[in-house]
């Protein structure tokens, strides 16, 4: 029951003690659970940014919708996709998977020759945009990892993308923001959400049964 | 470390064990860590259909580009978000929230009229598309609770939405399908990636820091 009880402590932090801060290890293991997640034909189209450096972080609460919490976290993670699928990263992954397991180069050469056809007849925002999926997942599992250690954290989807991905440099690295994780440690009295009862569809509609 | 010796732990199963069924208990915590994921603005966008009757996954294997795996595993589940926001939907969830926290409906009206402005300016595609994300956070904290529980399971994205709709009627819902999750006990000789490494992107390569 361990998971059950990191989501049920959990809760989205909205104010954190810009004193307190989060050990390397610690944001090792949160980051570790992201690497971990599974994708789309195993391709993990996407990257973790940390950043702890304050004047960083300045530039970055530019572009967000909770600035206080960019400024005051201990860390900001960023999830960053791929711009788009491209033949050479499909190969790269597939390349190493082989490599590491002492298979032949090429022994899933049906199956990437027929990803490498679908992407091809997608657009590059399409690519980007199922790429994207791919990081929510991990997104999840990070955040799951800082409740087991009793890290708070805000998970946060809006803020101004373009501002992210200029301080970060990250279309340079062929990425494009997707979502931002605040990590720390709560400021409780101004973390108002965290006296809050948390809310989620009864399990009985959230469920269909077949 | 739980998580991360769970995620460590699982591999998407290529095979099951069509004997070996996973009890009502287990599938319980498995929807409970979906239900419990963070989702944008709390509006829990997505439902679980949990699907054991064997006929029913007969006709879902229709759809699946894994048949076997679709008829052979204990539980199919199959993760489905809504076909459009509207201004109801969106006072639902609120107004159970305020209710549950003892807050007069309304408090947080500023909020929720400027996400239905957002929402209205928005086509019902992209409002799915946006809601199919939210439901990736809750599909890996599934499968996480899986693992946690030393149950299998697998991953699928590519399905054919169509049949699985029509299949299990979410359109009468108002929701369509976005992710299968099967889930039960391994056929240890006929799963061909149980042995083998798990591959990732190493560490130095996932990450940027800043």
């Amino acid at each position: 029951m361990a998971l059950l009880e990191d989501l049920n402590w959990r809760h989205a932090t909205k104010a954190y003690d810009i004193n307190k801060k989060v050990s390397d290890e610690d944001i090792a293991r949160i980051v570790e659970a992201a690497r971990l997640a599974p994708s789309s034909s195993g391709l993990q189209p996407f990257r973790v940014a940390v950043i702890s450096d304050q004047a960083v972080k300045e530039k970055l609460a530019k572009g967000a919708f909770n600035p206080e919490c960019m400024r005051e976290c201990s860390h900001v993670l960023v999830f960053a996709a791929w711009d788009e699928y491209t033949e050479e990263r499909i190969d790269t992954i597939y390349d190493k998977t082989t490599d590491e397991r002492d298979l032949p180069r090429g022994r899933f050469s049906s199956y990437t020759d027929m990803i490498k056809q679908l992407y091809a007849g997608q657009t590059a925002e399409e690519h980007f945009t199922h790429a994207a999926k791919q990081a929510y997942i991990a997104f999840g599992l990070a955040l799951a990892q800082a409740a087991e250690l009793r890290i708070d954290s805000t998970p946060a989807e809006g803020f101004d993308q373009a501002v992210v991905d200029d301080v970060l440099a990250l279309r340079e690295h062929g990425l494009r923001s997707v979502l931002v994780l605040y990590v720390g440690y709560r400021d409780a009295e101004r973390d108002w959400l965290a006296p809050m009862k948390k809310v989620r569809n009864d399990t009985e509609d959230f469920v269909l049964l077949y």
